[in-house]
């Protein structure tokens, strides 16, 4: 039944005609979206990855075989049809870019058909997401899902021709890598030729661009696909794939600027957004001080105010214990015109921040005539609530929300909190894109677990220099050449200047607790590398896939990525993984066994 | 000892000095090529991914600090100078793009010391591949390895950015799939998630674009990371990428003529090489029957000549025994003024061509005075010979071979044989690209092993219709929709139309020996999605590494690869793969076992 092309040509994709060929004949190819019969005329809506073509067959204008064979058309059947384009009779359709034409056919070939689909192929899908992921290949026929794509296609080709214009080089790393035993957990891949031995795939091309700048490649760009074997969350999935790039012979402010016209670029050509150079910078301490959060959204207010030394003398015991711990403080929100919030919401919202680490939130919501109700008020002078209220901005009206506890937690739950609110509130508007470069992180982070000092970064990434001299007094306050770029509260990407000196790498080893025979074990080529002349250099990543989920504003990295996997890592329509043959795995000298064993 | 660069701003590279600068101040950065101490005056060439610059250090230009530090400067130390352009006082360096000048240097930072490298920073290295790869680094800062990576990172630009023209939209498609029993060797990748479940990397995107073809994407592209885990030969990796693409609603003609475009514009982009279109055209037998090889090098003669009508009633046993096996034949080239090889050579050549399966060789060397020295000209009649040498133009001086057996390996025989002796002959200029698109591959081809026909190409190949008919009567002569490319003498990328109607897919399926059911298990996902509406479609794929190969002009493909692995599929300067940690291995529930259990 299904016929050839043979001697036919497709002349436009669906939405390629334009009203220039009306009166024209062309030839279209695609798929039945769906088919009526109205009065004896066949109308058929045929679309491709550009749009949709309003087809009528009317017996005459195709001959009587024609017109039968328009009568057995179903959805998703695949035709190739010749006709003519003509303004359209009916209704102008205002939703389509066709949709003041139609295409009156004089030929048809059936070149596929179709069984019936298990579900509509239509946007916004209100079909489970495991059944679309089974029959993806149906689910990838959604036009949304085709804009998604289009357009991360059209993202990775940007961000080459600009990175190209600035002179990247792309240069292809190896997947087949070696496990380091640093970071998340590798996918391993048993080799055959050594039985015994593995590859690991990459976590990211970290120490092979390095080792680009010091083979002298200068800039180096790769949009390079990378595997965590971690717990998957909601935006995270076991391969990814990162815009990946270093540069020799510059300084942070040089990564930021070729970044931001990068950005710059992609979202004016993209989405014709106008994106404000240079973006601004913030520092970590003021990103948290402020919004409580690396990466903070700053499309709308309600920044935190640190209200420590207005209830420093108070008797309100929660407050009281939190200034007495190492690094605690108190600190508040208000979330503006929400006094009237009833009780079992904002018990909602406690629940909320203790789920972030809080063991209470303490509230005070200002009535319309000026009185409070609160949580703590009794525990405090009115003065001191007075106090508290004017250092809050707090107006008739508005709902306060106060953390006590240590620094670390205080900004985790308010940080979280004041999303939360923004999000209940409408104020997270997707049209609307804010940039801000966080800079100058904490070069250690202290940790409980290990009992020693961690890079936050990595091992490489470059001390301030007005910092160092504090490496050994006072460790946890020195801050390093590091940036992230956060858009509407999402990290996009970040990196920063690696250490290219001997003696400043030795003495970061030293702080983190490594003997040199270790950080040689885990760095050998690396190290070995730096000997033989290593240039000043920096560098970035994005997530690829983030940053076009933010792009296509979807709220599922799943929905930009052609064959997702889901939360179990497992593919729905392959099935992958999936046992395999017991050959194979003797060949490859390894055996399944039981994890008790 | 190692200074930052705090305040130098890099205002060219190397190469990017022109004599417009001349008298101009520029900052240059880079890494000591050489350096040496002539009548007081120190003369550097200072080296970058574009080229190389001469400074010079004379105490007064610089100060004297200055001066006593560049005194100190050795190969690959990475430096930062300020200094004026100049005219070259000395001679000029006809090799270099920067030879007419110098730059005279006022100030010197040193960035990075280097110790002495294990083998000299050149081009065309004498030292052994096994020190440069575990070394790769420094091998990575040779001039001609750096071409050969910048040519291929801009041949990847070039192959996108044509194809974004043509409507190919790139789409990633998944690295950790599922394992299928056709094909080559998977690597396997065990699943924590999953204890006793794989993913296989891909051996290539096949079956995915098949299914974006389902799915309306209409044209795909992606520079693909495929896996193979095959014993290594010289021109193979175990990771290897791909130009992958496929296209719907055309046939075999469109996908030829976008590609054929493609190669044109690369070269003449990247090589300023003209390749005159359209490429010419050359079925499987055609080029089997005269060159003996379905990948044949066009930039000489030395065609294949069958001379079984010539010979048929001669009484020479190894022509008479092979004319009498089924596809048997006898033929020959002609070696043009290869008359006077010495005899032990000749017997090389008969050595040689029972490498490649022949039970002899069969030659006549015609001498000046036209006589004959031949090994078997003594079992045939004078008149015979006579008609033999006409058959082969045979001319005084000229000498001639022949192979008589089976088809197969008679051309496999005299194909590689004519490789050999234009190699020594000197006929292989690589300057010169002949491309040939070979066309009408068997369908099938009979596996003495298997004893059933198997898929030439693969199973969804779509046969050719004017054979379809022999496909229950002769299916060894059903040819089909598939096509390579050829340049001098390699396969650069092949493909095929596929089937996507139902009926002939399950016919083939048949011939192939698989029940329905054998069928639905291996390709279920792809079986599945063609039930829903499958356009017509055919793609291609290229080895991009072979592509650049060529093009570099380089003998290997290491060459072009920033981090090969060798022939035992390892790394030589990261020592991958490796044993690791017994807690890795527990958490993927698998053993390392012997490989006799």
């Amino acid at each position: 039944m299904a016929e050839s092309m043979k001697g036919m040509h497709r002349s436009h994709r669906c939405a390629e005609v334009t009203e220039r060929e009306i009166g024209a004949k062309v030839t279209l190819m695609g798929w039945v979206q769906k088919s009526r019969n109205k009065g004896g005329i066949i109308f058929v809506d045929l679309r491709d990855r550009t749009g949709v073509m309003q087809l009528i067959f009317e017996n005459g204008s195709i001959d009587g075989e024609g017109f039968e064979k328009a009568g057995k058309l179903r959805s998703e059947f695949v035709i190739a049809v010749t006709g003519t384009v003509e303004r359209r009779s009916g209704a102008v359709n205002e939703n389509l870019a066709t949709g003041t034409m139609e295409v009156r056919v004089e030929y048809l070939r059936i070149l596929a058909e179709a069984e019936t689909p298990p579900f509509p192929i239509e946007e916004n899908s209100k079909t489970k997401e495991e059944i679309r992921l089974k029959y993806r290949y149906l689910d990838l026929r959604r036009p949304d899902i085709q804009r998604n794509l289009m357009m991360r296609s059209q993202v990775a080709m940007l961000t080459r021709q600009f990175m190209a214009r600035e002179g990247f080089l792309e240069i292809e790393t190896p997947m087949l890598g070696k496990s380091t035993p640093e970071g998340a957990r590798d996918y391993l891949v048993p080799s055959r030729v050594h039985p015994g031995s593995f590859y690991a795939l990459p976590q990211s091309p970290q120490l092979f661009k390095q080792l680009l700048m010091c083979s002298g490649y200068d800039r180096y760009i790769q949009i390079a696909r990378c595997f965590r074997d971690e717990d998957l969350r909601a935006d995270r999935q076991p391969e990814f794939t990162q815009i990946d790039m270093e540069l020799s012979f510059v300084d942070a402010e040089d990564v930021m600027d070729v970044n931001e016209r990068l950005l710059a670029y992609l979202f004016r050509e993209v989405l014709a957004v106008d994106v404000p150079l240079p973006i601004q910078r913030m520092s970590w301490q003021e990103a948290m001080d402020r919004f409580g959060s690396d990466k903070p959204d700053l499309r709308f207010g309600m920044e935190l105010v640190n209200v420590s030394e207005v209830v420093k003398g108070c008797e309100f015991a929660v407050f009281k214990n939190a200034l007495e711990l190492k690094d605690g403080s108190v600190r508040g929100i208000n979330a503006k015109r929400q006094g009237g919030m009833p009780r079992k919401k904002i018990d909602k919202l406690v629940e909320f921040a203790k789920g972030y680490g809080a063991k209470g939130l303490a509230y005070a919501a200002i009535q319309e005539d000026g009185t409070l109700k609160s949580s703590f008020a009794k525990f405090m002078k009115e003065e001191e609530m007075t106090a508290l209220v004017t250092a809050m901005d707090g107006q008739p009206g508005d709902l306060l929300l106060f953390a006590a506890d240590r620094n670390k937690i205080v900004w985790n739950v308010l940080g979280a909190l004041r999303l939360e609110l923004a999000g209940e509130m409408g104020l997270l508007n997707k049209n609307e894109y804010r940039f801000v470069w966080i800079t100058e992180f904490p070069l250690l982070e202290w940790s409980d677990e290990e009992n020693r000092f961690m890079a936050m970064h990595h091992p490489f990434t470059m001390p301030m220099e007005e910092d160092w001299d504090k490496i050994d007094t006072d460790p946890g306050s020195v801050r390093a050449k590091a940036y992230d770029i956060v858009l509407n509260g999402t990290e996009l990407g970040g990196g920063s200047v690696r250490i290219h000196q001997n003696d400043i790498q030795e003495k970061m080893f030293e702080v983190l607790g490594f003997t040199k025979e270790q950080a040689w074990e885990q760095f050998s080529f690396l190290l070995s590398a730096f000997k033989y002349g290593v240039p000043p250099h920096a560098g970035l990543a994005y997530g690829l896939d983030r940053l076009v989920m933010l792009m296509a504003q979807e709220d599922s990295i799943r929905d930009v990525i052609a064959f997702p996997k889901v939360k179990d890592a497992s593919c729905l329509m392959t099935q992958a993984p999936a046992p395999v043959d017991g050959k194979q795995l003797e060949e490859l000298a390894i055996a399944v066994c039981s994890r008790e064993e």
